[in-house]
């Protein structure tokens, strides 16, 4: 099964820019009247007719619709610091992106020795990915932000998460320094103990968190968690954070 | 915490080879009387103090010994064939070897398109893994083998698998094709089932297992599971059932 993504899907027309085009029209060799399923990026898959096989503006004619395709039943936000070696993040990007992930924050931490991360590469590998693993909905990249902009921007006026309150969201910072102010469960414990939907993972830099970063995310409500005896690498950390989220909510 | 590889330990004496050495003496260093950490590949870390200084044979003095360092509370056979594209692999060996696994199997299906897998750059990546997520124990990355020649060889004479006995193995095999004699379970259930501690997975090529080495399989007692609605690559499938065995396990 092949997907191709519509940048626009409108009047029942599923709209392909020249990239996906031209894979669809010459490297697959795609003609009008071919049958090809198309994602709109945004989570539904279309069950297409080829209508027009421009290999720099191929048009689909919308035959029948799949909401939801590939999806999963929770909403992850994982927020990672992007490592040194960008081709570690980037792999981490495709790999959550397989597990399932909606929302990818690269963080800026106080400790981060990358302070500049462009998107615009970890944008396509998504979008490949996502075509790759077959769901319909692209994660989303966010553009970079500091920590402490991530914590008061997403958790203004949060209280403290309620267990086994359905409503409300399950927001976890793994870290390893000692001096933690609060002790640590396993990442797993955690989440067996959540009976809702909406989960929040923070990871930090090789450098770690600040303790300042730390004392804030626990003021926003986040539960310290670690994620086992081994020490991993960051970007491998923030897989087996999205791992640990796919196990809980696997059928 | 830095360790170093001791290619022989005897009379109180940690050998280190000449990249070891080097690494040790000129990048990091050390001079003679510097303690430093230093670990067999077998289990073993020993505290240690540097007396030869040699940068291509150094020599450290056992002070203390530290047995199971950095060890996981489960022997994890993971065979998965070689992708097409190698880094892919070695990425799921340094991935694998963070997480936790005890022997790698590269295995060559009778649909793999890479028939032929040097392990040289594997165990490079093995012990350097192994070094930096703090273990002590090199996972031991097998010489390539087919399916058949795997399953014949490791599983000779072996029953089913007695849900519950805890001498019992637990052995798992991930596949994807329809035309399944068994029906599958998820890797999370099939691991919760058990109580023993000897893990054997396997994951397939991109074309995945042929139906006849899947009814050898079968034969041999192991249990058909799948990983969850993502349809995940090989390598994403081999380090998500490194995970799964790791969350299994974590206290």
């Amino acid at each position: 099964m092949e997907l191709f993504y519509a940048y626009e899907v409108s009047g029942g027309v599923c709209y392909l820019d020249a990239e996906e085009s031209g894979h669809c029209v010459r490297v697959l060799r795609h003609r009008a009247g071919d049958p090809i399923d198309v994602i709109d990026g945004l989570g539904t898959l279309y069950h297409c007719s080829l209508v027009d096989d421009a290999p720099k503006g191929a048009q689909a004619q919308v035959l029948s619709t799949v909401p939801g395709f590939g999806g999963h039943p929770y909403h992850l936000t994982l927020g990672c610091c992007p490592t040194k070696n960008n081709d570690r993040f980037e792999w981490f990007v495709e790999k959550a992106t397989e597990l399932g992930v909606d929302d990818l924050v690269p963080l800026i931490g106080e400790r981060s020795e990358r302070r500049v991360y462009k998107t615009e590469r970890a944008q396509r590998i998504a979008l490949s990915a996502t075509k790759q693993s077959l769901k319909a909905r692209i994660p989303a990249v966010w553009e970079p932000l500091s920590v402490k902009s991530f914590l008061e921007m997403a958790h203004q006026g949060d209280g403290e998460v309620v267990p086994g309150d359905d409503r409300a969201s399950l927001k976890l910072i793994a870290y390893c320094f000692e001096e933690a102010s609060a002790p640590r469960i396993s990442i797993r414990e955690a989440l067996a103990g959540f009976t809702g939907t909406d989960v929040t993972v923070l990871i930090g830099p090789e450098g770690d968190f600040s303790p300042e970063e730390a004392r804030l995310a626990l003021r926003c409500g986040y539960v310290p968690v670690h994620l086992g005896a081994s020490r991993l690498r960051t970007e491998t950390a923030a897989v087996t954070a999205a791992a640990a989220v796919y196990f809980r909510y696997m059928q």
